[in-house]
């Protein structure tokens, strides 16, 4: 089918929404000779192998039967699954990768486990998901059209780098290459900061305005701009503890904005007011051509 | 066809999006004798009565056959429009309303003009609107279940509420009363600050970033929460220096609850930090009961 060379055995650790996607993907590009899913659910295993995702159903020692090694667990889960991984004789040439949103507690699981983050290991961002989780929801062109960050140590090894872009690729993901550092600002900046802030302003409306029908007047805009607020509180608050640093410089350089804006409003300077919001919609009507209905 | 009273004749001044489909509206309703259009637009008068929104064109000394007066006119014109009114020898037991989203300017226009808001003037506030602008996009189910605000001051006359309630009321929409003060504060929250807090993030991400690529990592969520910085810079612009008293005590309550955050961070407060993002999302979720995607 594929003329790619075939990635071998791909085993994808945590059989979910994300990681499930990813083997249908893999499968339906006929770049994977099998797919084994190791789960601690052994109700999501089943599910998978009933609906094709997986090939097989593997214990962790099968782990040291594949060329590829997907973490798709839950961030809490990963550093007893990096010190299971370094208990195990892997194939040698075998390259690791993950699909976590933020990059900092999976490599703080490798260098425990390894006193370093091995060559081997490259880690990997599908900026991609769906509100339904779990392995009934995965499709094999979820990754199709999205961008995946695959993230570059100093130590990474390039034949490993090329492995997991080629397995994105083969997805129909559009891949892009950033260092960690760059990684965690970019995705402070566009996701775990508006999280934050959709958030507290629902928060704050709630305890502060004393108004029980308060979103009740809320026009569409509002309701466009307070969905991420209705995201997983346990998901956001992980995102929000594995990227803390990040997070309070661009809280602190979002609060000095407020201030020169508050000053903008007691100076009565429409001029600036008005420049200020048109570079903004430009901005952003720059990257979304087709989406300027509010 | 209706068996509600007549509002007899009613003036639209300025036959835009909104007045255009409020004219269509109380035809379709059949609770009007006729519906003039006032405009210094020509062509928006013409388009108008091609299009059956307006029963005929108007001249300014044509609002004295009025019953019921609606100024639909950018903020701007707010002034001399009331000042011209002033002019007028309007009918007894004329009604005034409009339409603006911000209430202090109509105000301020109509104590110029009279020395003090008639008794006869009901500020309204319909919260509907398209991206489309103009007579053309004017469509008669524009307020169909949209919440209409009709404010109060101590000063109003009970008969001209009651006229201006039942014209919204015949529209579709759902309407409220509040007083001046909290529809301000509660537009402040729901509309004003959201807006500035989305124009704000978008110009910081394009002026502090440096990156080329930013916005092209962002994912669903950063395009619904950003969407509203596409909006008119002119007339946010003006929405913000007719609201700058509500729109600052608002933007320094929610800097207060950045600083907050960014001690949960210092502290690493998983616990507080999830009750507060579930706070949220039950805030949201409640009043968006079908709207959990995200």
């Amino acid at each position: 089918m594929s003329e790619q060379a075939s990635l071998g055995t791909v085993a994808i650790v945590g059989v979910g929404l994300i990681g499930g996607s990813l083997a249908l993907a893999l499968k339906k590009a006929a770049v994977v000779d099998a797919v084994i899913g190791v789960d601690q659910s052994r109700g999501a295993l089943h599910q998978a192998l009933d609906l094709g995702v997986i090939d097989e159903i593997g214990e962790w020692s099968d782990l040291t039967r594949a060329d590829v090694i997907v973490l798709a667990t839950p961030v809490d889960a990963l550093f007893s699954v990096c010190q299971g991984l370094h208990d195990l004789d892997l194939r040698a040439g075998v390259v690791v990768t993950d699909v976590g949103s933020t990059k900092g507690s999976v490599l703080a699981a490798m260098r425990e486990a390894y006193g370093e983050v091995p060559a081997w290991f490259v880690p990997g961002h599908p900026i991609a998901g769906r509100e339904r989780s779990g392995v009934g929801a995965a499709a094999a062109d979820l990754f199709h059209q999205h961008k995946v960050i695959v993230t570059t140590l100093p130590e990474t090894d390039d034949a490993a780098l090329g492995v997991v872009s080629r397995m994105w690729h083969a997805t129909g993901a559009l891949v892009s290459f950033l260092s960690i550092d760059d990684h965690d600002e970019v995705l402070g900046a566009t996701s775990h900061l508006p999280h934050v802030l959709a958030y507290l302003l629902v928060d704050m409306l709630k305890k502060d305005l004393h108004h029980e029908e308060i979103f009740s007047y809320a026009a569409g805009g509002f309701r466009d701009f307070t969905r991420i607020a209705s995201s997983s509180p346990v998901m956001w608050r992980d995102v929000c503890l594995h990227n803390p640093e990040v997070l309070k410089r661009l809280i602190a350089n979002y609060r000095s904005r407020l201030v020169a804006f508050e000053q903008l409003l007691d100076d009565g300077d429409g001029e600036r007011i008005e420049a200020l919001f048109l570079a903004a919609k430009r901005a952003r009507d720059a990257h979304y051509q087709l989406d300027n209905e509010s």
